[in-house]
């Protein structure tokens, strides 16, 4: 594990108005996703070659755990008792807080405020209440269809994964391009894998609330200048502990608050690792599609990568 | 509407057997997704023009009412006041009992079962309990992507909306593919438009388990020659009252129990209506991400075109 | 129906005024169960004659309608499938939005805000966020133990229910203890019987929220002057539509937020009327437990009565 | 720690069978309670002497952790800005999937199942299903009101708690029974404390499913003998591990279904036991009053005394 920075908080601060994009778009609540055009869409479209659908979600996690402090909820609600007589039908009832590290799923723009404020400077307390989000909902987002690249480090780096507090720094982000043969562009989803899904399933389940490896904010700058729309992984974006000071999730509150990029957090990216290995390319086309949930901070989601 | 015929249980089951599928895949809790390859997702990004982008799924509905009689949850968990300080998170929780008319979902393979049988004739008794469905899971189908097509049944007949009740038949299946110059051919998801979510917003609610336009079983053999893998609607496939005598679901029991082929229910197809409209296309690739969930019998989905 | 007087504003706000006990116990946030003290549990438990056990809970409902908007839900999730082998057990999971008409429940101090002023005058901004109830909570009352007086309009007035919209004024609180041979006095829970849930067992459901019998405000100054622990009924004490401008609910208003009386709502007292009736006598010892939730505006309960 | 002696399976059937009261009642499903007639009821008030009350209620528990694996949810629904504007309202949302270790509940006589059969020989496959218990719903039950005593062990061994694990045995009863000066008798509700919830405060949090104190099935024909209506405690009545060969719950299998005695599970008995002996009398009034769940399993309870 690379040295980590201790970054004060007007570093941070100047960072967070460097990448900032407020008043940019008409559409403020899709953020960085009014990056994605049409013609983003075609270009992603294009670059599937074997028609090979991977999905990125952990499978619905019912059990608590260290890393799932608010177990998701599954329960039969038919067994072919209820209903009927025929056909029987089975029925399930699903439920998620699903914000925290066992679900799979996206921040919306209103699941972050820095210093009071969402996205595009909008209020928090004028925007959010018991009633939901009124700015940066989920449903404002929609579906999101582009170029996904993943940042494949344990690849890159020949380890089978980063160790829990890995800081993925600027530098690392143009190594992994390199090795990888991949360049991020503008509206290009950026998906960093560390490698904890393995990990975990190997060496057991760990608080990742304590320690993960993660973006350093130093690697802010750089994502920001190439003009993603999203990122996500398979912890939460955020390297952790924080290297800054007196904020604990910065990569959060720079990407979704300042720059108005969504984040998916807690992707399952092991079948993707192996699946752009095997075909010796870090480019997808995908398609995320979150739940229409008005007022909603985020969604569970399932993201699926076409190579 | 047309007249209804009567269909008496020794037909439908007639019908059942013609259409079935059992014993064909080795991945059989996949079904009919099994004839989806790699060759037809790139066909499927190959219909790609535009690079529109269209959500299907129906607001997540917390209102009860005639068409939701068990509304979905939606509960702020987190308003900037329970973690923090910087940067503050809004976080909220989901729910639902999402099979019903309410919320827009997939019926997974264990959802229906057909006198006692499952898809691929697995007994529904050893196969689904309070645990969950250990045969037909969602999480066994995955995601789909692959070419759609949608049966604009209003446009054909240039109405507003078919009222609740109308069948649409073989005839009417054949009438739309000519009128939309489309063919159903095999892997394709077929998406069946009564314009129901129109007359909703325009009349207002009333319960679709009473009435409901929908496919009469007698056009479902020639969907099955076809080869479709997935069927859905802006209803749930079935025409309501049902045609076919003690069978509550006829379709339901015949694509999902006998063809292996997965439903998505309560669909918003208007916006999809006015871009293939706008296209002169009634094709697109689709992608359906169901959440991942070990033993579900389906998922709230958002559904996504690509034009 | 009494013709309903129209209460002014300013009207509201001087018995507001006239009624408040604010500053008066050291246990703020239990209000008026601190007038409950050894004395009163004795002398309630005295009143015991019969030995007769009557429960107050309407059953548990899970099915919407024009009385529950936010069904309640009830899941089985062991059917003697999940644990085992021996025995085998049977468990549920039970979840409401309780306050609403469906359920019976208790509304703690935290409940309610007139005029952004918890109970005791404290602000309701500072005292309830996302995390709960600071001050108020159902955690802090505890369970009750006092004597009960049922007010049975109907049997007072020789009908089967008081029509949805009758108002119970001070008169008829006062002819009803004369009626009913009973005096309502310091630290008692007064219970009020419409015949409402008789009512929709005979002519069906309606909205309680648009017209329901209950107390009007005139009848408030009495009850405080009695020094009432607890209000309810099968209403939720307050006549509907509200005679107070601008007030939707007043009686809740003076009752909780002046008075520190919480609310007993939605209340099964029909076989309260049958045992009451028989035995002549219109007081008991009333046992309220609420769930012990830390930061709840109230709970769930089933109240007993013991004869 | 006394030596635990192995039960065999053939030595526990004989027990069951010798304890069992199947067939005994007309109101089977109301099992054991059918013994507390309004005699007793008039007997329980009459031990009321200083009116003192006291929940026994563990406080609503949304952190999962080793003894809450299922951890209730409560969500705040409202915080004065969806109903309004006057009065403002503040309403939760409460969840539970209640059996195990962490939600203090009842367990109506349809929670457990021994061979098969529920109490009164009544085959569970039959009573129970994902529409409800249909035999021995916890609404069957009611609420208990009934003289309640405190088996304050640690009290009479003179120790801060029992250790997880140990077995409460015949002879132990019979011992408190005369330290405490009480005499179990037909109808009462025993508690048994082990003193688990005071360890827990001061040592943390363990799992109670693998050590808990007690009671060993030898106690349970005493407590057959004396006839008593509800046993509970501050575990879950069984010492874990479980002494006897291939039964994990075995005094929940005598009792609830061999008896038709329900259980009181994770009450938290501190506060009782201070009062019990600051009165010196071990006897005190006991109401229950479980939520009225048609179909229900059981229910979060706060069971009071009052001495």
């Amino acid at each position: 594990m690379s040295a980590r920075p201790t970054v004060s908080r007007e570093e941070f601060d100047a960072l967070f108005e460097a990448v900032r994009t407020w008043g940019r778009w008409d559409r403020a609540d899709r953020g960085a996703w009014n990056r994605v055009t049409g013609d983003h869409v075609r270009r992603a479209v294009g670059v599937v070659r074997s028609g090979v659908v991977v999905p990125m979600a952990l499978p619905w996690n019912t059990r608590s755990g260290p890393d799932n402090r608010k177990p998701a909820l599954h329960h039969m609600t038919d067994l072919g008792d209820v209903e009927g007589p025929e056909p029987t039908t089975h029925k399930d009832f699903i439920a998620a807080d699903y914000h925290g590290k066992g679900v799979t799923h996206l921040d919306a723009l209103s699941h972050i405020a820095y210093a009071g404020l969402l996205y595009d400077g909008r209020p928090a307390r004028e925007n959010v209440d018991a009633a939901g989000a009124r700015f940066g909902a989920v449903a404002a987002l929609g579906p999101l269809v582009t170029r996904g690249v993943l940042l494949d480090l344990p690849a890159v780096l020949g380890v089978p994964w980063l160790e829990p507090g890995h800081p993925v720094r600027a530098g690392d982000v143009r190594a992994a391009e390199e090795a990888l043969g991949v360049t991020i562009g503008e509206g290009d989803a950026v998906l960093l894998r560390s490698g904890h899904v393995r990990r975990r399933a190997e060496l057991g389940a760990w608080d990742p609330a304590t320690a993960s490896a993660g973006f350093h904010v130093d690697a802010v700058p750089l994502l920001a200048e190439r003009g993603v729309a999203l990122l996500g992984g398979d912890g939460d974006s955020d390297v952790r502990p924080s290297p800054v000071e007196g904020v604990h999730s910065p990569v959060h509150a720079l990407a979704v608050a300042a720059m108005g990029v969504p984040l998916l957090d807690n992707l399952d990216l092991e079948a993707l690792a192996g699946a752009t290995a095997e075909a010796g390319r870090y480019e997808f086309l995908l398609v995320v599609a979150p739940l229409n949930v008005p007022g909603g901070t985020g969604s569970p989601v399932n993201p699926v990568a076409v190579l």
